[in-house]
């Protein structure tokens, strides 16, 4: 009988990382809690509404920027929007690694690694599968699956060579270059032979970039918005571009800073462009093709800050926010072989 | 002996209209003023520094957007910020349809009819000929070389064309849609199976575009910035376009208005591009092969507001200003056969 397979099936503990509510700005520890007491039973539960679900454990836990509140004076539109990472007394949700426990789904096994959106939790059901790919490098630290090799890689990789259209010799400035994304476009940019300048702080934003590029800027990696953009505006070259992958300055406005300086874009004739990393998760497997060999011939490095043990995890995310981190901060909930 | 072959030659009245003074806002009509008085010889001097050189006889000169002060915060690098069409007590300069009198330049001679960027003056000795197209084409009215078939004409095409990508059964935005290059894109996008939609004015920005465009704008092509351009960013679709071809509202601004919604670019994954019709004019001849059959089975049309006689040039160019003008504005010299 389906429902006594479930019933008998080993039932363990589940320490969670919980919301108390929904967040409209930067989080605080105090938004979270740890919930110690929660169970789990290790088996995708039968019925067709689980076909294709896959019980995680989960490895890392990945800290990214987005996962604050946005007060959005506008919905927008993508489905990144719509991920809510904080909700009342559900588990933080976020990028992660994780390796198979169960699995109803066809392409996944017990025993496979994963990284994609799950919970931060030591074990999640996951329903939704659409985002998790199958781990088959693993010579590579796992955790870099949340970051070099993961959505912020595919992002610097595909915000860099796809939206950039970079050439040897050309000048780019990296905003938020120590980033999880910017450390890896500065990389990327300087192993095609590129003069690269990253920026983390402020300072005099014009005066800087004058001195740092007295030729202009061809390139402008775009996570800041606001002020820099205006800055960067004014010292970019003919024919510039600048991919927008995020403004960050602006998240927590209610009312965003204006940019004035747009009138460059035509001066220079500029191309600015959003993009989304979904749009580009085709190329994944060309992008393993690059970055791997990158990584096995120490090519590019690529800083971590885990931090150990999930109860931990409000902390580091907390750290993040206050530029108090250095490198791709990562929570470590579990070893692989544990 | 060559001295003698100049003085030998006739000489005549040659009216112009004048700058007073360099300008920084919109013109009035006391910033010109008109000479009467002024004679030229009909023959381009002898001399190396003559070579290449024409005389022109001036039959058509247009009024466009441009040709007021610009209060630049930063002064741009293009040669279009270079262009200084109010000099103290110099002719004013714009484009113009104009006649050659006399030529030292290998591939004009006396009798061509050209168009570029002359001065407002019955006769023009002019030594830098770059700007200037000889005109091939002169079954359609030779006014049409300062609008449909000149500069502006060019721009639309170029700026839809080449740098907006469109595609059939997209939804088009064409700001400023009655002046000399609006009227032209939205022409175009019309007879590509576009829906169009363009403005002139201003009211509820957001609430008109919603009203008109219920699903969503595919390509703007922005002339106007400012809060224009933030209320189109909310209504943009995704992966939209938004050509930029200028940005009037914001000229005489000594600081510019903030656009403050540019994390609608991420949102929409929104390709946003600055140019300049320059760097097209190598496409000339394939647009004049898109436009003349256009223009000859009369499948688009060109509104035209002709003043006649030099002497009341500086009212029309004051008058494009004020938006009481109503399509191309053109002030005719002289007619062809004179």
């Amino acid at each position: 009988m389906a429902g006594g397979e479930v019933d008998d099936h080993v039932e363990v503990k589940n320490q969670q990382v919980l919301a108390r509510d929904y967040i409209s700005a930067i989080p605080e520890e105090s938004d979270m809690y740890v919930n110690n007491t929660a169970t789990i039973k290790l088996k995708v539960p039968t019925g067709d509404e689980f076909n294709g679900s896959v019980l995680l454990k989960n490895l890392y836990l990945s800290c990214d920027p987005y996962m604050r509140g946005v007060k959005h004076r506008d919905t927008g539109t993508t489905a990144q929007d719509r991920i809510v990472f904080f909700a009342p007394d559900s588990p933080i949700v976020g990028y992660g690694v994780s390796k198979v426990v169960d699995s109803r789904h066809p392409e996944l096994k017990a025993g496979d690694l994963v990284w994609g959106i799950t919970k931060w939790e030591q074990y999640s059901l996951i329903t939704n599968t659409q985002s998790f790919f199958k781990i088959n490098h693993t010579d590579v630290p796992l955790s870099y699956y949340t970051g070099l090799l993961g959505m912020p890689g595919m992002t610097a990789y595909a915000g860099f060579y796809q939206v950039c259209n970079p050439k040897k010799g050309e000048y780019v400035y990296v905003s938020s270059a120590f980033g999880a994304v910017g450390q890896i476009v500065g990389q990327l940019a300087k192993l095609m032979g590129c003069y690269v300048v990253g920026s983390a702080g402020k300072a005099d934003l014009n005066a800087a970039l004058k001195r740092y590029f007295p030729q202009g800027i061809d390139i402008y990696f775009e996570n800041v918005g606001g002020k820099m953009l205006d800055a960067v505006l004014l010292n970019m070259r003919l024919h510039g571009r600048i991919a927008v992958c995020g403004m960050i300055s602006q998240y927590n406005y209610e009312k965003h800073e204006g940019v004035t300086n747009l009138m460059h874009l035509i001066y220079k004739r500029i191309r600015m462009e959003g993009f989304f990393v979904n749009d580009f998760y085709h190329l994944y497997p060309n992008f393993l093709d690059v970055m791997l060999p990158f990584i096995r011939e120490a090519k590019i490095a690529y800083v971590e800050d885990i931090t150990q043990g999930l109860e931990n995890g409000p902390a580091a995310l907390v750290r993040l926010f206050s530029g108090r981190n250095a490198g791709k901060a990562v929570v470590a909930v579990a070893h692989h072989a544990q």
